[in-house]
């Protein structure tokens, strides 16, 4: 049985709604930001990085959310939610999901997590007044490198569409437009029609 | 035969260097910052995010560090640098090196790409005051976490060695004092005595 450390309104989502989707077996456990519960000794034992999500399996507990993505498709092939036995386009899904994670997801991070990477108030008053533009410009590279659809690879679903629709939830606190990506927006649209991604976000909020 | 896009004292190395560890066929176009050819047309048409490494495969065009290590172990699975057959372990793989790139890797970088994320000359100084102290917590969680060795994984070689010996070779530019993390250290000397990886830093200099 598998357990998901998760915080509403961060990307843990997208792996909650890749284990819907793989129909796995799992429970969820909620993290409070607000009560710094991610800073507490009894986390900080869990993920000594005081982040979610963690994913906890037989064999030990997983981080960061592409390696649990690819650690989701891997695990229940069945689910066919990555190319499992073709390393060119498996890496093609991977890089999209690296460019999310350490692209995309660092350029919002800097909207109200500046203390990681400077001091003065100044500094992140200017961080976030440059978000709307980073941001979007990351949105910029990926509707021009979505392919016609439905989903992030094709005609194929996989672990890259629960991520993009994940952090495309932020567009708008971030300050960007989506009308100025119809792409984006279609496949937001489309996710959020998937009964895996509304059972996902619902369980969060209760 | 694959054509790796790197430039000299780069994250590219890692990937160079995964390439001599699996006796791959390659060859190498260095990209020159200095001249802004990430940014010329040439090369935004083999990575349209302007960024290096690029790996031309007989497919298409790989890019992010993680991705293409992951490639590799997976393309040349005699070399055995990633547990293939388990996908628990293949993930920590995955969440070593995705530490690496989404956090160690953007708090590097904001010693001279604060452009990035603010637009204040006041903003990157005080970015680049906080590197010292944001680099050196990566360095000190992840001296944590690492096995008595010899490898990041323990006993195995795998993709992890390459990537964290990259970074490592920042600690000094970064103001981390290497003399705190005793097991990275050690790390990164075994490392530097392979003929892979001396091979990989020659051919970057010449």
């Amino acid at each position: 049985m598998l357990k998901l450390y998760y915080t509403p309104d961060t990307c843990a989502l997208a792996s909650h709604i890749a284990l819907n989707e793989a129909s796995a077996d799992y429970t969820i456990t909620r993290i409070s930001f607000a009560r710094e519960e991610q800073r507490q000794p009894e986390y900080l034992a869990v993920n000594p990085k005081g982040r979610v999500p963690a994913l906890v399996t037989d064999q030990g507990i997983l981080t960061e959310t592409p390696a649990i993505l690819a650690f989701i498709a891997q695990s229940y092939p069945k689910a066919a939610l990555a190319p499992l036995d073709d390393p060119f386009r498996f890496a093609q899904v991977q890089a999209f999901n690296l460019y999310l994670c350490a692209t995309l997801h660092v350029a919002h991070s800097h909207r109200m997590r500046g203390a990681r990477w400077a001091n003065d108030a100044a500094s992140f008053a200017d961080m976030q007044r440059k978000v709307p533009e980073s941001v979007g410009d990351c949105y910029r590279l990926i509707e021009e490198s979505l392919p016609a659809g439905p989903w992030v690879m094709g005609e194929t679903y996989t672990v890259c569409d629960p991520y993009l629709f994940t952090m495309a939830q932020w567009m708008e606190a971030d300050g960007v437009d989506p009308g100025r990506f119809p792409k984006v927006s279609d496949h937001r649209r489309r996710m959020s029609e998937r009964p895996q991604v509304r059972d996902a976000i619902a369980a969060e909020l209760t």
